[in-house]
């Protein structure tokens, strides 16, 4: 098999292709995978029926940012043949989309290390047919990498085929072992530097990206940011500091994660820490937003909120809150201010968002800014207004 | 061994009189356990050093009512030879308190079904001195009831004692397999009874013990009442619907008290549902209560109060909040209306709980009561204002 980059499997694998791409998976059959050169760190993300969607943004997160691995491809029947960064963000970014695990692996060029199951089904379960890919995913060689509800570690027929593939498998949502499991004890009231939560008005709304682009803007201008996340994207991704905290028996979810923020501030000294926000506070079914403002105890929250949402994206019946509805409750349930609100774009073209931004700074008083298609200039400046102190640290930087 | 009643062994038995103790606590030695019958449902409950106090809560609540057990004793050498019911409200129950499990049993005149550990530490864990306590009463053929977060029969230890004693463990806080934990899914919209949940200012508060009198009280007026327990101490008194909330993992926790709430309105066909609150909406370490508020959507909420509380029980820096910035934090975080607030009377002279009843009620504009002082008519009535409907349930009983 020649080498080829991933931009010319691209080139000859558009949908178009149908013939010659189930030719090549027919290869899968006789492929040597295990033959194959393990890559560090290199990852195929399985995301079937999903990439792209809501219950795909365990992968659409590690497509647009992953610390820890290089993903090689994605896997979704569906989007076969198109590049993943044209279906997230209408940019190529050269990681292709395969049909299945057979062809993913016949287009790679070493066997990926690992396979990262990279669907986030709010039941949290495996179904039949994922279970036998995850095993034969193991048999090819490859550790995994699972962020669901379900522990594979724990269940007997995994545990095996991890021991006779001699593969490794990481549940990233487990917690501690229940006698490690940490309560609040008020010790965040050690943690000097200012602490802001980004929270949101619904699930999978952008509370992770506006974190990671603050963090990382932040850091740029010489204010130094650590990011302490809250879900099993985050993790999955690299956070150094994190914890999924919907796994987390609900007694020690607040100490959980004031433990793991007083942790990243003693081993870091940061001049400012982000926790990123789970689900909305508002939320029917997913509020632990309660414990992430318990826990951090913020002295400044930034709230993500897409005005082109009508409904709840778990409950179509269920209108969207306000942001100033959603501000008020913040502001009622904890000691902390609302700084600035973050605009998702998604259902709005680009003079409504300029429109939003606005009228929202109108309505609520508060700087307004979208992350991803705005300058993170205003990002960086809606921090700073709100803790000048930052702003000697960014000297020489910008003023 | 002469059979004495309870009220006789209490007699015998009191502080001034601890030669007389060592001397029974010795002859557990060759004290023949095993030889006694077993009888239905009786239990022992372990809460040394803790009974009457915060930490003691599960036996306190079992010591007061239990729908399940008949409790023998309770074993706490600081109280030894002190009748329990003096110890929790000066009023005698006849239920003797043993300094350790030998006494106990050498005063049994059958031996205990059930050994309960009734201590609810923070921790949730046993320690090594306890762990050998539990083996030993298995060791004498003794049920145990098990209410920690740790789980007994997943430890290897107590699943072999377990089998080699032919006894059970219940472990209380055990949540489902998590294969079968339920997410929210609105279905409590169908539920069409109004729905309460009795709420506090802080844990340990009495919110439980409130739920229970108003529901008993419901009912003896002909309004059919049913509560949901969502602690531990709730489910070991033999609540029969209920889940111990704070050992589920987050992302299931409103679910699975929506569940729990409409199998109890499928299966009873209820006028009414209570839901028993846990620690404080405003708390900073146990705000389960935000899940309790989501899962229940409770048409009314009842507040429990203790005046004379200066901090709170597990934070003695903290204060304690007031009544109306609680009443505004839980009707701002859910649609819902506090209809009376409940006063828990502790370091209170009589005087003071009448002139805080007046007080509330004028500062508050709600119905101000005491569930265990005052006559249950004012809590019944504090729930007819509020849902007239009801009213005719117990036509010719009240109006």
């Amino acid at each position: 098999m020649s080498i080829v980059t991933r931009r010319e499997q691209m080139q000859s694998f558009g949908h178009e292709n149908q013939p010659a791409v189930a030719k090549i998976s027919g290869l899968a059959v006789d492929f040597p995978a295990r033959a194959l050169p393990r890559t560090a760190n290199t990852a195929i993300v399985y995301c079937e029926g999903n990439f792209g969607a809501i219950d795909g943004k365990t992968a659409n997160g590690l497509v647009r940012h992953s610390e820890k691995y290089e993903i090689l491809s994605v896997i979704d029947s569906e989007k076969a043949g198109l590049d993943a960064g044209i279906v997230l963000e209408d940019t190529p970014n050269g990681i292709p989309i395969y049909r299945d695990l057979a062809e993913a692996l016949a287009f790679a060029k070493n066997l990926p290390e690992y396979f990262i199951f990279g669907m986030a089904p709010s039941s949290g379960m495996l179904s039949t047919h994922e279970r036998g890919l995850v095993i034969e995913a193991m048999s090819h060689g490859m550790n995994i990498v699972n962020g669901l509800h379900e522990f594979l570690n724990d269940d007997p027929v995994f545990a095996a085929a991890s021991l006779a593939n001699n593969v490794t498998i990481v549940d990233i949502r487990k917690p501690r072992d229940k006698k490690d499991l940490r309560m609040f004890s008020g010790k965040i009231a050690e943690v000097t530097c200012p602490r802001i939560a980004v929270l949101g008005t619904d699930c999978a709304i952008g509370k992770r990206t506006t974190a990671t682009i603050l963090t990382r803007a932040l850091n740029e201008i010489g204010v130094k940011a650590v990011m302490i996340g809250t879900g099993q994207t985050g993790l999955i991704q690299g956070a150094r500091y994190g914890i999924a905290l919907d796994a987390v028996p609900s007694q020690f979810c607040s100490g959980e994660l004031e433990a793991t923020i007083v942790e990243a501030f003693e081993n870091e000294s940061p001049d400012i820490i982000i926790v990123e926000g789970q689900g909305a506070l508002s939320h029917p079914a997913f509020s632990t937003s309660s414990f992430i403002l318990r826990g951090t105890c913020p002295d400044g929250v930034v709230l993500q909120h897409a005005p082109g949402r009508k409904n709840r994206c778990d409950f179509d019946q269920m209108p969207m809150p306000t942001p100033a509805k959603e501000i008020n409750l913040i502001e009622t349930f904890s000691d902390t201010k609302v700084i600035g609100l973050t605009i998702n774009h998604e259902n709005m073209a680009e003079s409504d968002v300029s429109s939003a931004i606005t009228g929202y700074e109108k309505e609520l008083g508060i700087p307004v800014t979208d992350a991803l298609t705005r300058s993170t200039d205003h990002l960086v400046e809606m921090v700073l207004v709100s803790f000048p102190q930052l702003r000697k640290k960014s000297a020489g930087i910008i003023n």
